[in-house]
């Protein structure tokens, strides 16, 4: 089995950490830098992390896929809101064989690089993590880190399961997911509820679970989500619902990522999170209406800052 | 036909309008007063009405219901909030055919009522006007006015009809409704949106309007309530829903009464325009998930900041 060469787009939080603990671990990885391009090239990446601190005072830092080298896989780290741009930038990193693999939220992402890419080997990857960019080149991994990883297309198992094998080696748990669709809606579970409700009522997870009327709240909508599932076909069994909610309330109050975007103006990941779900679902026939209220509130509170920002800028 | 003596419970944004217009006429009004009692003693009370200013510099002015005489009409124009006050002060007030009208917002305070005082006269008053209180004794009528009146229980439809007649003469549009209970639903059509998405969203009809995710929403909600009145057999034709929808876009962008109390910190009026519509149509075996839904959140919303202020009382 020969090494595998990675790419990683978008080196922010979960980019910097994923990418960089495998750097760290001796993996051959190539990051892809935006604003900090310059920065990390001077200082490095630094990644303060639960799991101990590390620093690529050398990194392999790129501010174009054009420089960067074809690879084996690529990990695109992006927010699902600039995924647009992949179609302009995938193609100098692949290879006949290079998997794509989309560490991101939501529904519907994978379809929509395939339509682009049609043939290209696509794997979804659901991070479990709390982590956020602090500075540039400068990473905070505060909790978790787990990861999951599922084909979408392509016959890719076996690079899949090397990725996890690499992961696993160099201290991330990274499990194969047989049922990649399955992976998502369980994720959804819990980022439908808590991400945008924690942004409509600008608050936290804790003052979400502790007060009745919105403990229940969160039920309600993970309920819908599960019925969802089940009318497009994935079984996510009722039980899964109490553990969600058990497993949140005994989470620290970390703000779910949808919240720290709201909180520096950056634009939500509705689309992916929200309205192709609820897409999903209604071609399925099951209406999800509190979910459905929950995006129409979204797209509101989205419209005002984003027309300020065009303002303030 | 004898002259009616009315009393105006709670003198604010809607007592000191409609019982000061009716004074104002020459009919015979007792005022019941909170705060500014003092200094409407030594100063009147004031209303500036799109309809023409008044000063009522000697109107009859109470700050306990025992030192006010009997009355054949009392007009409850309190928050429902507030209502558990009525069982402890409304007596003094009362002869044997004294008709209580509740001028509010919701469902449910009539039965309410009539559970502390049985066999009382009551009737349900819907006010379709723009008036705030702006300082002590002294009222802001900004726009709109009319008032719609039905029976609740006893034999009162002559007294209803003279109430409304004397509103009339005063230049206030009052119009007796047969149908009390589909009266008090055609307003939730409107108010059950509007008063709480103001508050969630923290915005105004207007905007509310001019986004099309919330147009739409407003339209669900609307539709989920006409759902409800047709369950507990109040027929709505859909038809009212497009003309609710209408008169809003036309509306000058004024705040709804429970974004008022939002803003000033007052306690919403959840019980009697959410959660009693709720528990009723849920009754019937009607649910109503996105009205559920804006419940809860306005729960939580009017938990934290009530919280907040015995903090910083």
């Amino acid at each position: 089995m020969t090494k595998l060469k990675y790419a990683v787009i978008g080196t922010g939080a979960l980019g910097g950490f994923y990418g960089g603990i495998l750097a760290n671990a001796g993996n051959d990885v190539h990051f892809l830098f935006h604003s900090d391009y310059d920065f990390v090239r001077k200082n490095g990446l630094k990644v303060d992390s639960i799991q101990g601190d590390f620093h690529l005072k050398n990194c392999n830092a790129y501010n174009s896929t054009e420089q960067m080298p074809v690879c084996d896989v690529v990990l695109v780290c992006l927010k699902t809101t600039n995924n647009s741009v992949l179609k302009k930038i995938l193609k100098p990193l692949l290879h006949e064989n290079t998997c794509v693999i989309l560490i991101q939220n939501g529904l519907g992402i994978e379809a929509a690089l395939a339509a682009d890419f049609p043939g290209l080997s696509i794997a979804g990857g659901l991070a479990f993590i709390c982590s956020s960019k602090i500075g540039d080149g400068h990473i905070a991994h505060l909790d978790y880190g787990r990861i999951t990883i599922g084909s979408y297309q392509g016959d890719n198992k076996e690079i899949i399961e090397q990725v996890c094998s690499d992961f696993n080696h160099a201290g991330v748990q990274a499990d194969f997911s047989d049922n990649l669709e399955e992976s998502r809606w369980k994720k959804l579970v819990w980022n439908i509820p808590y991400n945008g409700m924690c942004v409509v009522l600008n608050t936290t997870t804790e003052r979400l679970m502790h007060f009745s009327k919105t403990n229940d709240l969160m039920r309600d909508l993970m309920f819908e989500v599960i019925g969802a599932a089940k009318a497009c076909g994935v079984n996510i069994g009722d039980g899964f619902v109490q553990a969600m909610l058990d497993y949140t309330l005994k989470m620290k109050p970390y703000a779910p990522s949808m919240k720290l975007d709201y909180d520096f103006g950056r634009p939500l990941e509705i689309e992916a999170i929200y309205s192709t779900p609820l897409a999903v679902a209604r071609k399925h026939g099951f209406d999800m209406p509190k979910v459905a209220m929950l995006e129409q509130q979204l797209c509101f509170i989205q419209d005002g800052y984003i027309l300020l920002s065009h303002i303030i800028i």
